[in-house]
């Protein structure tokens, strides 16, 4: 557990800025939130998405949530970047919201982000997936249960855009959650340009900070989120397993097309980067001191 | 579980040839072990030290056994290569062997490595770690143990050459442990050129197979490893983890540095490659078939 | 693993015997299971209602899968007899179902039970507890999702009693599971007096065995339950743990009240008692062959 | 997580009063705790030995590190009572208990004992067990290691009575770990009358509070104990498996003759019992305030 001058808490509701965006940067394991606090990012997104594909497995409720809670605290043992943790629905109704998310604050999440769809969820991204939500009132119920249970900040991602319900809808619902106590609002969007994020944060009525997660509409510079003065918060949604898959590729087959490891050296990492990674240092004063 | 005509036992037995050596990579998710199956190598080592990097801690028995196994298991349930778990010491004495071969046996696993080192080990490939060996009868007893307790192979590791005690020595353990059940003998080297393995193997009587971890003298081909008659197993043991972070860092900073997601689009893996990865398909027809 | 003469779902399939019903007592740990095998009990209900009164949290799917697969495996791990593993809802629909049942047949379970509520589920024991049925359709996708993902066998449990639908529906759902492949049928009343599930039996075809568990109505013999010819499964719901309750609590208060441990001593195991049933002699055994 | 007024180490460190000994009862799981708290109990051992017997293994470092956690984390969630963590030896050396220990602080245990026995240990109550310690010098490492590590108690536990070697050993090293750190020394014994322990108790300076485990010699009443002004805590080491095994025995052998439930209804819990305990009261409030 790294030391903080602040509570993870503390540090997210300070970045959570609508003049200055945080940046987060997903991760689906401790090494990948590690090399993103060495980037410069604000805060870690502990993506459903990421973790599921780490095991090979669609982001549909399939993951079992020991899987999270011991990822999300694995990450704050290593690092001390805000953990924000995807929850999906939330694992149930508001008894199970009621029940999970103390945990994951005993794992050392800054926040954790709910989400109107049903159970069991799929993913956003996905086309002709599932996407029915619950009723409004239903997922109030979720997201004060969740802000009774703990002091971690909870934002409540609408998925009304993606599931067809048009903008009205999205602004009426992220003004309901916002009521009932939610502090931000993720917005998502699946289609292939901008506008539809667009109308709907120049529609919002700023009462509580904006999530943005671009992954669809990448042309969206973070400059020009900034702007709106409606975004607290942007989140690269899924770039650290993108980047990891498509290294391993390259990299296993050049090995056996080579037929030897020589040829790959320099496009990875040395030993000694990942002994580095792996707190090495730290570990050799832990010897010198305590050992006999 | 991936259904399978032979067992992953029988799979690995065949492939331990040493006309034509098997060759494994490092992995350290299921995800990794996906994409090392689909480029074509034989077998997945489940490295203790990619899986101790995944986590950011060092590998020095800081892990626990729990996570390895888990490991395990997931990487059975996506793929079908056979896996061959990095037990280190084998978390105690032949008691402790005893108790946690079964799990790993009944986790999917083909075969287990063992190695001589004392307990907590310390990584093999760190300059000035500390690297005592057991006893060659103790370290026998482990074996023996092993090899009851399951029907999985047992691969045993010597540290005499790392421990820098010579080839003799190197020898006679290797000898004792095929004697005890070994199935294999994995030896291992830190130096930066592979004489000293070259000359390992030519003396090595052939008693079972050998099996070899390049890191350290990336220049010897497998080709040329299969040339000595003496190898079954040629093991890429970090090559996973060591692509994946030089992408990430890579593509992590180059988003900030660009203030958007955009530029990187192109580097990484697409959304949909990931998707596919999760198993969509089989996700998509399980659908069509049970969901009303 | 036990080693077993036959696999665990030969062993269940064989006892689900309408003449002679098997009695399987509810297990929370693997100590309970062992002692359950030790009394001469047939089969083992690995109980999430026991599970999670363990844990001090209502049988709520408030306790992650994880937990029950982990108590399962460590079962199988130390006893020989079936275990009929109790799935809830089978944590989400047939899509998640589908990834489940292979995990838990990995864990050693010989069977599982499903049961036809919505989730989050509530127990069935609990007096206006929620009680809602999931369509005749979707649960029959449940069924066969389950059979196709594993060979181990699947108990369909209806609620329909217990929701208060009548017995009517109560056969035609169980008709309906019998049809898309269940193995057997559990039926739950919490009626008073044995007379809603002795009319049920009575009416019951005999498609497939009936498995019952008569916490409610505990009047009701073994011997008369068997005479229906129609059940296949008595199961002991959560004696277990109601046994171990009581027996701490009145240890507990003893020991404060005595103001010292020697009054209880004769009461509860003894030291040695509980080094048995840890299986001390085949670890001393293990010690004499492979330590040196 | 129970809010409470005072952190756990604090309530803890004031309960270490040895004109006033806390009485700690031991746990296998987080309902035995919570039953341990309902009796009046000042704390709550999180044995070792109780919990390898819950998975019916023997108390050898057989049971992996995470279900040691995960059980006081799980406890730590359901009740009040400071957690007295049983870490045995501390799954290695100096550097691996400094790895483990701010674990169990963030899973809320108030305390933790390291016992200065070589690794894997063995039971302490086990006769003719394998009973060697670590030098004097190596085990003020992993004291000071664990202090340094986290803000949680260390107590310090000295086999050296059980190895043989005498009052006088038991003393320097008590005396040395009080010096490395060490907020108590628990000290055991195995001999069948107290006269050793009272031995070491009138000897022992009083740097720092004794803990006591009297389960070998149970005559001692806590009244005796607390006379001795020595003594911060006694530990009841076994008493809830030991309860719970005798009262499942009995029950399960009673139905199985019986052939039927009815005859132990009036001997165990009630199912509604079972309700209370596992919290239906603040799940029906959850209920009536979130859901819609």
């Amino acid at each position: 557990m790294a030391p903080l001058a602040q509570s993870p808490v503390a540090v997210l509701r300070e970045r959570l800025n609508t003049s200055k965006p945080a940046i987060a940067m997903a991760a689906h394991n401790p090494l990948a939130s590690k090399l993103a606090e060495e980037a410069g990012f604000g805060a870690i997104w502990v993506s459903g998405f990421e973790l599921a594909a780490s095991y090979a497995v669609p982001d549909a409720s399939i993951l079992p949530m020991s899987a999270i809670l011991e990822t999300s605290r694995s990450m704050a043992e290593v690092q001390s970047l805000p953990l924000i943790v995807d929850l999906d629905t939330g694992f149930g109704n508001a008894v199970n919201v009621a029940y999970a998310v103390p945990r994951f604050a005993a794992a050392g999440a800054a926040a954790v982000v709910l989400e109107d769809k049903t159970f069991p969820k799929d993913s956003s991204l996905r086309s002709h997936g599932r996407h029915s939500l619950v009723s409004v009132e239903e997922f109030q119920g979720k997201i004060a249960a969740a802000k009774t249970a703990s002091s971690i900040l909870v934002i409540a991602r609408t998925e009304a855009l993606i599931a067809g319900l048009g903008q009205d809808e999205a602004i009426k619902r992220a003004t309901a959650y916002a009521e009932a106590g939610a502090d931000a609002i993720l917005v998502h969007s699946k289609q292939k340009t901008p506008d539809e994020i667009l109308s709907f944060c120049r529609s919002w009525s700023g009462l509580v900070p904006l999530v943005i997660v671009p992954t669809s509409y990448p042309q969206l510079s973070f400059g020009e989120l900034a702007r709106l003065r409606k975004i607290g918060l942007i989140i690269c949604g899924n770039h650290a397993i993108r980047a990891a898959v498509a290294s391993m590729r390259r990299t296993f087959s050049r090995i056996l097309k080579d037929g030897g490891i020589a040829g790959v050296e320099k496009e990875i990492a040395s030993v000694s980067d990942i002994f580095a990674l792996q707190g090495d240092d730290f570990m050799r004063a832990l010897e010198k001191t305590y050992l006999h």
